[in-house]
């Protein structure tokens, strides 16, 4: 059951089409923990700036997510901003401020070395090797990366593939690391470099997993009213990983109903504003679009 | 059991990045009719003309398919050539000659008129009515059409989408026709202007089928090495009509099932030149490859 996330908290600024917001909570551990949240209770490791805003830490606590390893450093939150276009699919990154991250030197607490499930959410492939040596026997871990490192710390990158479980792929990034187009043919190539399992994700086209033992492609969820695309994927990653500790097995079967679970806190993350949407959700809510989606998948 | 279908005959001339076709067959209804071939008889309708090869008439009635709807008129042969760039989604089309399909005139031979499934593969829809005109009790009419259609024959094409079943539309034609740019809305739109359903195909993406009754994703199989995308959404048609001919019923489940099977004959046609890859398969090739992307669907 104890599920483990390293990676940011950040303050975003986001613009769409319809709207902008400032300084909303943000952050690849911050999505993924309030998705996995809504499965089991969440041990998050990171770091924060002097800014943070106690009733932020005071949401995660109620979403049953233990920030103890949220290191408040001096200095400023991480920062990102970003404007959409009208298809979604379109982002501009319009400012990273690493702040306190620059120097993040993840410290697993003591009380959180025993996690089973890891999520080394994305950041530099050295620093997701510094958290996961500090593991003790993690049973499952799975990793998110980005076309950053893939670029500029591939060596790192590949030395890190030969330790975990799983990595979380996008389109683009899986064609990147591999040099081949074709994402079958790409997610084979992922395999031969380490992990037993990649999850290749595709956004609004959905996502497919591929391991010696499952094949397994679904859809997304077909969300009609797009409210903000970010954290998809974390949150994607958050659904998956949190059902796979709730279940506490990594069989086939559980691996391909904790896709559709991801799909569906993925969903959930776009139809609002930072975790919003998704930190609102009941467990019956889950099921209920986790029941639909099965639905909408099934051969009959 | 009786399924009809009209439309073009053509000799298309492709290239891509690894080679160059010439005087290949082609066609909607040629596409079509050899993949709804592996699952009933088929009734085509459509004209040649004096230059069409013997050869490809003996390989049509070979694959169970009744050619004696085909019109021989004096002139050549639809001819179309098209170049696909290396990540076969974007396609050039280099040349389209009408020639004798340029004043078709559908005719249904009398023994015809009782068909109980019908296909209007793509043409004028002014074209697409006076064959269907000629049906006497079509039990499931199913039409596809294309962005030239849309734009310049709307009014005739409003008025056939009140009269079928269903329609075949991709991600483009769904988007042209409604204005709606989410596909689940698009596909929402296109149900009130009078089809039970709607399936809507989205290439490399897979595709999904919605009706009041039914909501079905699913993704493409998946094929490592396109040899030549052409007459794939033809091929995908002919799989699901076939399908369900041979069922004989529109329940929801066996609809779901025939857009497995219309993947099926799609991940075939796209493995070798024109209908090559397609007319050389076995019922039970086309029976384990179902298998296949049942097992990669399944939720388990």
């Amino acid at each position: 059951m104890s599920l483990l996330v390293i990676g940011t908290l950040a303050y975003d600024t986001i613009e769409t089409i319809h709207t902008r917001r400032t300084e909303v909570l943000g952050g690849s551990a911050m999505y993924f923990s309030v998705a996995a949240g809504r499965f089991v209770p969440v041990r998050l490791v990171g770091v924060v700036g002097r800014d943070f805003r106690p009733q932020d830490l005071e949401m995660l606590k109620r979403g049953g997510i233990d920030a103890s390893g949220v290191e408040q450093a001096d200095g400023r939150t991480f920062r990102w901003s970003g404007r959409y276009e009208s298809d979604w699919n379109t982002r501009h990154t319009l400012e990273t401020q690493l702040n306190v991250f620059e120097h993040f030197d993840p410290k697993v607490p003591v009380a959180m070395r025993d996690s089973q499930w890891v999520f080394l959410a994305n950041a530099a492939p050295k620093v997701q090797m510094k958290a996961l040596d500090q593991v003790l026997r993690p049973r499952f871990t799975v990793v998110d990366t980005m076309n950053l490192w893939i670029d500029t710390a591939r060596a790192d990158l590949l030395a890190l593939l030969r330790r975990v479980d799983a990595v979380v792929l996008n389109d683009e990034e899986a064609r990147m690391l591999t040099g081949e187009r074709n994402l079958i043919k790409a997610a084979g190539a992922v395999l031969g470099m380490g992990p037993r399992y990649v999850i290749l994700k595709k956004g609004e086209h959905g996502a497919f997993l591929l391991g010696n033992d499952v094949h397994f492609s679904l859809p997304a969820y077909p969300v009609e009213d797009v409210v903000d695309p970010t954290g998809a994927g974390d949150s994607f990653a958050g659904g998956f990983m949190g059902y796979v500790a709730e279940t506490g097995n990594v069989s086939p079967s559980t691996l391909r109903r904790a896709m559709l679970y991801g799909t569906v806190t993925a969903s959930w993350c776009v139809q609002g504003f930072s975790v919003e949407a998704l930190s609102n959700r009941t467990r019956a809510e889950i099921d209920e679009r986790f029941d639909e989606l099965r639905a909408i998948c099934s051969v009959g």
